[in-house]
Formats: structure tokens, C-alpha cells, sequence
């Protein structure tokens, strides 16, 4: 099922609306879900609303928060989301983050007692219009088990920059710090197929190719996947980004990190409130002239652009490509919808007596 | 052969001397280059020493620089290295950015006209006696291919980050953005053994065990090995450094950054100066007490290190612990020398009229 982008992210504010957010805040969490169903990253758009309403039930999202800072200096600030939507902290920290940079070159904000905040790339960019590098990472619940373990001790944290240009469009990276996101294994489970080597391990770390096993207590794997192939160094990225997201903020870290599924519940003695997420701004021309620096990014982007490709590859891409193909493309033909999705925005719209799909 | 570590840092300071470095230059590239040797690093130690004196023969290096600001703000500037030794200029940057974050909560700072910096590790250190957690990373010269292409464009471009903790060891990563160093190839060539699957890629492309294929216009994998495991994230990272190092600097970025070899010359035409950097530093108490992080940083340090291993494995390691335990072996037991470095600091000791092992 095709839905026009539109007709999708009023529903989204909708929903939001009677969640009791502020006709604000819902406009801006719609938005954030709405590019993730753009951009092509199917499993951090609407497919997760249902979620965020689950927990909202429990308790664990509050819609009316006062998101507030607890701690700056001239370029940084810690943000307490008093448990607000990520969805609505995390544009607030980078609003926050771009104002320091315009008076002290760059702004960095770490956020506790947040929750999801949708995909990184989303933040990230909203330093593109002022001639800023933006970077945006947070820490989620433990699915990843760092190099020699059989514990899930990480998130999939995922991490992103976005970097301006001239007249090329922007580099924007945005990326999980595993192998695979974790919703590409549910699509394979979803299909009945094995997963390739080098994604998962199984509850005792041995490798495995079944993509079940991660509801049987085994992990994802670190980008890198085996030792050998440097999973260590992936291990470490993940590390950086809680590190920086939970243990700099004062949020929950490592395998505290309270679970997205409203199903489980959080463990006992938490070192720290909610999720964390760290974000920053580097104004451009804190460092060279910013048309300048476009110019450089121009012929950066151009050369790879243009490089040799391997046989049978049409072109080597630039970090944000396929998201920004995708988005032209959706914005025309509509945000596919898998059946299961489709089922759960009608059981929200029945639950808050909304009209989806007129 | 086995030598003292302060016998190999004397001898390294005095061809320092030689070159005609200020004694404070001399001393301070010698300890970056032994840091490297100490920490079990060994491409990156002495062994590199010869390659320092033919750049500087090749006047490539300057070894009277005069490294300066160009342009600054609160928390940022750009340093123009003025062909000085990296060993030199990134630690000189390194200051910079930790004046920057203690008076304005972090400090970035890009150089520009510089040349190879030995381990990013050792100045991402430099932060951590501060209560400040360290940044630093750089390009190199493109042994590399992105994703789907056939050409090296990125170098190994490695990253660290350091992390003070309290009564536990500082978090240290250093690594390179690919699945292997450079320096690992080398090895498997002079033991004529075939490579993993992963590492690198044939002059068309092609996945290739032969670990000579880089000499024959092959590339090294960004990490993550091939697009199904994720390479196109170890691509973005190679490429990030090389943006924060090269354009954001002035200095060169992707195929025009200059080797380090001198027998190869630097491409004409090239689009900035000499080899770049970007180093940081964040002030922890900018973000909240420094003795609350450090106890959070215990705890996650602990939790990970005690974490159930996959069998085999004798405990999950903290990114900085095996360096660590070279560090202390190797202040006991002497670094490890090969035959052919034994005789490139021979035949320096001879250049130079020194006395190499008395």
C-alpha cells in the first residue's frame, strides 16, 4: 500500500496531538518520523509510532516535558528531556547546539532522560542551512555484544554527520555502529531466510546464519564482525557513542539502556534517566571561509563521484545519495506501507477515533 | 633484537638534533615516535624514523617551522604546520585545543601543511592528565578504495579517542578506518602468506587473498570489507577524517594527499597544503563533575571487562588494554626490533656520525 507522504505525516501529527503534545511538538516528531519513511529507513519512521504510543501508556514518554538545561559553558550544554519524545529533544539539543556555534565557533549538547529520537541524519542536518557541520548520535537498548562477548552490552548507536556543500548536494552519513541494522534481520526472519555471515552471533557468541537467534539471546556484531576483520574498532565506535550519549549526559549506559518495546521494563538500580543522546555544530567559517570550504567539498565530491568503479557498479556514491534519490522519489509516489504497519496506524486511529485513510 | 626503550628514544631525539630540530622539537618527536614502539605499534615507531630523514633530505619537511594560527574563535582555529614534522605540529595543536576548552568547554583545532603524525592515540592522550576527554585523527596518503570503486581515493585515515576514567585505565581507541593497517600486509608479504578474506581488493576491484596486490595498483577495504557487511559506514569514516582533516584545514584530502614515501612525488595541481589533522579536546566538567563521570566510567568499564566471554576467549578487553600491557612489558623487556629497521637506524647512525647500540 502507497500513501501520500502528506496525508501519512498529518495522521502521525495527529496521533501526537492526542498523545498531548503541543501542536508544536507534534508537528516537529511527525516531521522526524516522516523523513525516516522519506529517506527510505522504513523501520525508524511510522512503523515505530505504535511504539511510541505503547510507551506513552506506560508512563515512560512524557508529553507535556520541560526540556531544560542543567549544565552549559560558552560551547557545550547538558539537556535533561524529562522524558520527552527523542523525536522532540533531540531538534531542541541541535537548536541549542547551532546557537552556541554561532557565538563560540562550535556547540556540543549531551541530552539524558530522553527516549528515541528517530534516525540520526535528521539532527544532523538541521546544521546545514547555516553554513554548520552538524553530528548527531545516540545510545539505545543492548543488542550488540562488543568483540569476545556473549553479552549484548550495546545499542545498534547509531551516529551521523552532515556536512555542506557548494552546488553539490550535502554528505550525509548516518549509520548504525553494526554490521546491519537491526530491522534488516527482521525482515529476513519475516521472509524465512538465513542471514549472511557475519551479522550475528548465536546466546554462546558461536557465529550463526539464523536470524532468530537473536531472540534466543544472541547478538548483533560490530561493524567489522570478526576480529579478524577489525569488529574491535566497530566495538569501540559503539562504545564512543554511549560513552559520549549516556555517560557524559547523565543517561543510562551500556546495558542499562532502558528497551524501546514497551514489554520489558527498564532493570533495577540505573545508573542514569532514560536515553542519551549527544549532538553538535561546527560553524564552517570558524575554521576557513564557508564558500570556500564549499568549493573544496564540490571538487571532494566530484573526485569520488567520478572515481573507477568496480565492474558492474554504476557509480561510487557519496554518503546521502540513495537517501536523497529515495526522497525524490517518495515525495512523488507515496511511503510503501507492509501490511502489519498498515494494521497498527488503523489501531491507532480506532484507539484515538482519528480517520486513517479517510 | 631487543633494545631499552630510553636508549631508542636517545638515539631518535639526537637524529632529531641532527635534522636540525630545536631540542624541545627533537625531544618532543622522539616521545610520539616511542609511544608508538612502547604501545606495541610498531609500523608507526622507528621503524618510520628513515622515512622522517629522506622527506626532510627531500625538503619535505621543515625542521625550523613556524607553527602558527591562521584564524580562530572561542573553540576553534586552523594552524598552519609550515612543513613541520606531524610528530611536532599535532601535539603544538593539540595545546591549542586544550587552552580553547578550558576556557570555553571544548577546543578543536585543524592544521594544515603538516606531514605524518605518528599515533593519533598519543595525542588524544595529551588531554586526559586535563580531566578532558582527547580527540585526534588525520589523513594519509590514498591506499583506500571507497565502496564500489576500483581506485584509491581514501588513506587509512586513523581515529582515537581517549577517555578519562577514575581508579580504572583511560578508554583509548586508535584505529585505522579500514579493516587492517597497512603495516599487517607487510607483514604477511615478508612471511610470503596469503591474506584474509576482507582485507583487500585487486587493481579491478575484485576480492583478492594476495596480499602484493597493493603494490600492483590494489586498494585496502574500508572497514567493514564489502557492501553487505557494512563497508559503505567504514567509507564514511575514512571519509569524514579526511574532510575534518583536509578541507576543513586547507590542507590536501583524498587522492592528492602527498605520500609519505619520498621517492613518489606529491600530484601537481594539488587543491590544498601538505597533510592535515584535526585534534580536540573536551573539558568533562563542561558537561558535569568530573568525579561523577569518572565513578560512571568505572562502572562501565567494569561491566564490560567482567562480561561473559565467548569460550576460547579469556575476557572482553577495554579499547587501550592490550596497549596498555605492551607498555609495561616492553618498559621491562626493550622493544623488539626487525633486521632491516636495525639497519635503516644503522645506516642513520653512520649519516649522521652517531653512535647507534654504543
Amino acid at each position: 500500500m502507497q500513501i501520500p507522504y502528506q496525508q501519512l505525516q498529518q495522521f502521525t501529527e495527529d496521533v501526537f496531538l492526542k498523545m498531548g503534545c503541543s501542536p508544536q511538538d507534534a508537528a516537529q516528531a511527525a516531521d522526524v518520523l516522516l523523513a525516516a519513511d522519506l529517506r527510505g529507513i522504513d523501520s525508524h519512521g511510522v512503523a515505530r509510532l505504535i511504539g511510541y504510543v505503547r510507551l506513552w501508556e506506560k508512563k515512560r514518554i512524557n508529553t507535556k516535558p520541560n526540556i531544560r538545561i542543567v549544565h552549559e559553558s560558552p560551547s557545550t550544554a547538558v539537556v535533561d528531556a524529562d522524558e520527552a519524545l527523542g523525536l522532540v529533544a533531540a531538534p531542541r539539543a541541535m537548536e541549542i547546539a547551532i546557537q552556541k556555534a554561532a557565538s563560540a565557533g562550535t556547540g556540543w549538547v549531551a541530552v539524558r532522560n530522553s527516549n528515541h529520537f528517530g534516525i540520526a541524519g535528521y539532527h544532523a542536518m538541521l546544521a546545514l542551512p547555516h553554513d554548520m557541520i552538524g553530528q548527531a548520535m545516540t545510545n539505545a537498548s543492548p543488542l550488540v555484544a562488543p568483540t569476545f562477548s556473549a553479552e549484548r552490552l550495546l545499542g545498534t548507536n547509531a551516529l551521523a554527520l552532515a556536512i555542506p556543500a557548494g552546488s553539490e548536494p550535502p554528505f550525509v552519513a548516518d549509520f548504525a555502529t553494526t554490521t546491519v541494522a537491526n530491522g534488516k534481520l527482521e525482515i529476513l526472519q519475516r521472509k524465512k531466510e538465513t542471514a549472511p555471515t557475519g551479522w550475528i552471533q548465536d546466546q554462546y557468541g558461536q557465529p550463526t546464519q539464523d536470524p532468530t537467534a537473536l531472540s534466543q539471546g544472541g547478538a548483533l556484531l560490530p561493524l567489522g564482525s570478526e576480529r579478524e576483520r577489525g569488529s574491535h574498532k566497530g566495538y569501540s565506535l559503539g562504545a564512543w557513542v554511549d560513552i559520549f550519549s549516556g555517560v557524559l549526559s547523565g543517561a543510562n549506559y551500556g546495558p542499562w539502556v532502558p528497551p524501546f518495546v514497551s514489554f520489558l521494563a527498564p532493570l533495577d538500580d540505573l545508573p542514569g534517566q532514560g536515553i542519551g543522546h549527544f549532538v553538535g555544530a561546527m560553524r564552517i567559517d570558524a575554521f576557513r571561509p564557508a564558500n570556500e570550504f564549499k568549493q573544496h567539498m564540490d571538487q571532494w565530491i566530484t573526485r569520488f563521484r567520478t572515481s573507477k568503479t568496480v565492474d558492474g557498479q554504476e557509480k561510487v556514491l557519496i554518503p546521502g545519495d540513495p537517501e536523497r534519490e529515495m526522497e525524490a522519489t517518495r515525495k512523488e509516489t507515496g511511503i510503501p506501507l507492509l501490511e502489519p504497519v498498515v494494521e497498527d496506524l488503523q489501531s491507532l486511529a480506532e484507539r484515538f477515533s482519528l480517520s486513517f485513510l479517510g
